[in-house]
Parts: C-alpha cells; structure tokens; sequence
C-alpha cells in the first residue's frame, strides 16, 4: 500500500500507521470502516482503542492513545460511523486524549473535526492535525485527456456500494503476489484510508472531476499497473457525474464491472432498476473510448455474498457462459478469480 | 428574463437592474459579457461605466455609479475580462466609487472580490455585497431523479463555446413571442448575470452535480417549459461530468444539438477530434433516457457564423436532409428557426 511514487500535492496523504478508533460502539454495521482498515492495512495498524460500553472489536491489541504513539502510530481514525454522521459527546475526550499523546485524528464523518472547539484547542495546544477526508482538496487541474504512460484498471459498477472498491484491492493484493508492479489508487474514503493517501473524487468540483483522475494516476513505468477505485456508476441518477470525470481521467486500459445480482434497484432510488451487466460494459467502453479507445472489459466481479458455495458457483458459471467472460467472486478468490487476474494481464 | 417563480436558496440571485463595468478595456473581444448583457437583459441594463482609456462601448448611456444608482441600479457588474481573469490596480477606485454610491459588485473573474483589501473595506464600509459568480453554492442535495411536473428543454452541444447559451436565450425569446410560458435557466457564468439568477453549474461539487440540475428546474405547470442552458459536452474528456449531471438532473423532454461545422477538433485539446452531430445526438438519448425515457431530439442549432447567406443557407438545408430533422442558425432566425421551434414544441 506504500508505494514509493513521488507523492502529489493534491492528493491527500494520511499519517500512518494508525491507531483505530471504535468509540462505544455496540454494533458491528457501524464499524465497516475500521474492519476495512484491520483487513485491508493490517500493517497500517497499530491497535485499537475503545470507549466503556463498546462490544466491537477488529482483533487487534488494544492500546492507549500514549501506548499507540509509543509503538509508532501517528494517527488515530475514527474507525465508526454512527447515524447522521455526528461526533458523540462521550467520543470528544478519547479524541482530545489521542492529540495529547500526540497524534493527529483522521475522519470520514460529515461534521467538520475543527468545529467540535474542544478538538480544535486540543489540536492548536499540541501542534497536531485534525484531517477530513471528505475536504475537497485543492489545486486541482481540468482535464486534458493526454495519454499517459503505465497501464491502468478501474472497477465500474451497476450500482454504488457491491464491491468496487473490495474488487480493486482484491486484484492489487492478486497482480502484487504474482510479482507485478502495481498500485491501488483509492476515490473514496475508506480506500484512502487503507491507501493511506488518495482524493475523495466525490468531493471534487465538476469542473476538475477527470483533472483530479489525471492527477491520481499519473505517468509511470510501462510495466505499471494502477489499479483504481470505482465510484458509483454512469447509469446511476444521483452520481453519473462522478463516474463519467473519473473514467474519462483515469483513462483505463481494463475494466471490471462489479454486480450484485440480488439487487434489482438502485440504492435508495425506487423506480430506478439496476441495469445490466451488458448495458454497463457497451456504455463503458463506448465513454472509455473517447481518452482509451484501447479500453476492454476484462471480466465480472459478481458480489455472491447471498448465495451459498453451491449456488455461487453455478450463478457465476451461467454469468460466464452467458457473458463470455471470466466472472469471480473475489471473497471467494479460487479458480474463477485467478481466471480473472489472467484476463486483466492479457 | 424576470419570472415570478418561487426564489430558490440554493439558486444565485443577483441584484438587477445592472450598471455595466467596461473598464479601460480596448478589445472589443474582451467585453463579450457586456455585450450580451446589453443585448440579451436589455431591460435590466441602466447604463455603462468606463474609466479613461477605454474605447469599446456597448451603446447604453454613460453614467456614474451615483447617477446609475439614482437611476434605479442596484449593482454593478464587471462585464469585461482581461488577460488572466485579474482586476487591474487602475479598476480598484472605480468599484470603490461603486461600493460608495450604493451598488454591489457583481464579478465572474477567478479573482475573488473580497481578496482585494480595498474593495472589502469599502463594502463593509457601506454595507454592500461582493458577488463572485463563481463561488459554488452550498447546502445542494444529492440528485434524486424524481420526475418533476413541467416540460424542459437543454440545449446540448458537440463541444464547448459554439452556442449553447444563445440557443437557449434565442429559443426563450421564441417561445415567449409564440405565448408560451417559458424561463430561461442558467448554468454559467453570463448566463446567470443575464437571467439575474441560476447555478455555476460547474463550480458545484461532483456528488450535488444531478442534483444542483434538479433545483434549477423545479416542479412547474404542466404547460411551463424550462429553458435549460447547456453545458460543455459529453464527448469532452475535460468536462463531460459537467454534462452528464446535467442532463441526468435536467431530464429534459427535447434537447436541441448546438454544433460549429468548422470546428473539427475539441476546443484547447489537440488529438481529439469533435464528435458528429449523430453520435452527440444517440449518446445524449441514450444517457439522458435514464431520467426521463421520452427524451428526444427537436433538431440542430448551426453556428454558420463562418458562411455567407447563400453558404449557411445550403449549409443547413444539406445538414437538414441528411439528419432528418430540422437545422437553423438562431442568430440568422428566419424559417428554418420557427421549423426548429415548431419541432421543439411539437
């Protein structure tokens, strides 16, 4: 995940490793981010910390803020979500706790960490950072389209959240262990937080959507492989804006589209069915053409998580035959995944 | 030009009528947004302001901004740009004399009004507002795709800066000639200052995009159309995500194709050629269906300022037969634009 590639100004660069923060968390939905980090940057992670009436845990040490400084954390994430994406009071003393044993505080939540004033003091009085991940980062450049040198994949989806990012990761950690060079470049805020770096490309400005796509994934080897965190998807009412800037900049050699074949809508839009598998990969290389016209599907990322082995295997079988494409699982991982990494490296 | 719809938050709202700034400008070129303020927001335009040296004049009186003021304007606007987007030290004392005399400052310079010490100071002094129409607005919700009562029309294009605004504006002053209720809605920067209201659509943040579109055109009367001013295009690897929220949001019922026949490649970004009026034509059916699957085509607006009569008379009748569908240059009107109008309404 650490990559030795020149570090952009415009990208967001976290402190690592982290201390992860759970809070007093009782459900384990809540905390998605910080078993993402646990899983995806075990390397990255120090230990965790918690606040009474906590049940959740990642499996890992717990440590006090000073204890985490002590063995090398330089941050502490706040690991939870909680409803509305507020800070809660009984939170603010275990984050002031961490700025005074010196380390700075990473957040995906909506609210503004500075805003809370106990935090903004606590952070001024140790000369400490307060980082949100959802900031849209500055200087960004419009796009060109000028081609770029090194190879790049990037995860298309049917619909928002089945798997675009965990598809990407999966292939990192796959085209890595087979000795090819490549890096994960993550859109969104949990895969910045396993990156340790990355833009937000949902809090960009439109104008700069594919400029800041540009700027991720910039000029490398030949040999080079980024492979790049999806965001929504082009048929996707609420987010297409997003999806069209960041194929159109990352300008994608391959891509994989990511399904979930038990959802039927799109999320959280009644009256807006989830389009096919097909629909998204003639529209994808019909947009994807225009900054690659060598743009090609490599395969289907099929989420199968509500099916049982039995099952899954047949559905992806039938997807394959149908689609004349490889189609894996990659939680599953097996023959039908490693057929899809070949795809990808043809 | 001035609707009595219900004021949206969200929407920029600018103080008219309008003192007209031209600085010490001496091309003609430079003072595009006076000139199209003078001839498209006629009525809202009290006079012009110039300070020595100038020579280019839109034709509106000569006032000062008391006699303006006097007059009935409530704001000045900065209808000149120059060469990097800055305001010259010789323009400070002329804004100040307006920021004095009673009036706002109405700017769409990449330069931020309230940057500029003396300029602040003298707003607070009198308790007046520097407007900088590039400043994305806040608090927009995320796109829904909810059908909203009403018709809506955008005007699309085969690139940037070939005459999306004047189409929509021309076909406006058409449709309220013939008696329809009608608005104009703008998506850029002298659009707004001409309509007095709209939204930067490309200063709003990616993930509001689609749904900044939907607070443009509001739910209205079933025989209402909105005129929707278009932005960028779909095939442009810069800003397609501009273009592609904007149709998703704006789910219009017709759209008319905006094209310049001697522009063959993408304006400021060599190696990629302007797609074809068909291509821009399926592309925008087939994206823009996902909101409202009625969507259609009512014909082609032609810049043919490049021709003489007879040549963009040929030009169009040629481009007519071939496409199967009615094509006309709004700025030359006649026949072929009432064709075009009677087929956007049809």
């Amino acid at each position: 995940m650490n990559a030795p590639l020149p570090r952009l100004s415009q990208e967001l660069i976290l402190p690592q490793p982290y201390l992860l923060f759970l809070g007093d968390t009782t459900e384990p939905s809540f905390a998605k981010t910080a078993f993402g980090l646990a899983h995806w940057a075990a390397d990255q992670c120090i230990g965790e910390f918690t606040i009474p009436g906590a049940t959740v845990t990642t499996g890992l040490a717990t440590l006090t803020p000073a204890e985490a400084k002590e063995a090398g954390a330089r941050s502490m994430v706040i690991g939870v979500a909680n409803q509305g994406g507020i800070i809660g009071r009984s939170w603010i003393s275990a984050l002031v706790e961490a700025l005074d044993a010196g380390l700075d505080i990473v957040s995906g939540l909506h609210v503004r960490l500075a805003s809370i004033p106990e935090l903004e003091q606590a952070a001024a009085r140790n000369g400490r950072r307060l980082i949100d991940i959802r900031n849209p980062p500055g200087d960004l450049p419009v796009g060109t389209g000028r081609k770029r040198s090194g190879k790049r994949l990037l995860t298309v989806g049917t619909d928002c959240a089945l798997g675009k990012k965990y598809t990407a990761l999966a292939l990192h950690r796959a085209f890595t262990k087979r000795g090819v060079d490549a890096d994960f470049r993550a859109t969104g805020q949990t895969g910045i937080m396993i990156a340790g770096r990355g833009i937000p490309m949902d809090a960009v400005i439109s104008d700069f959507e594919a400029g800041a796509a540009e700027v991720l994934s910039p000029d490398a080897e030949d040999r080079h492989w980024d492979l790049i965190e999806g965001q929504g998807s082009i048929f996707n009412p609420s987010y297409a804006a997003v999806s069209l800037g960041l194929l159109h900049g990352s300008q994608p050699d391959v891509f994989v589209v990511c399904h979930d074949p038990t959802r039927k809508t799109i999320l959280g839009l009644n009256g807006f069915d989830v389009p096919s598998v097909e629909e998204v990969i003639d529209m994808t290389i019909r947009l994807g053409s225009r900054t690659n016209p060598a743009i090609r599907c490599a395969g289907v990322s099929l989420n199968t998580s509500s099916f049982d082995e039995g099952e899954a295997e047949a559905l992806m079988k039938a997807e394959s035959k149908r689609l004349q494409l490889p189609v894996a699982d990659p939680v599953r991982g097996g023959a039908a995944f490693e057929a899809l990494v070949d795809a990808c490296l043809a």
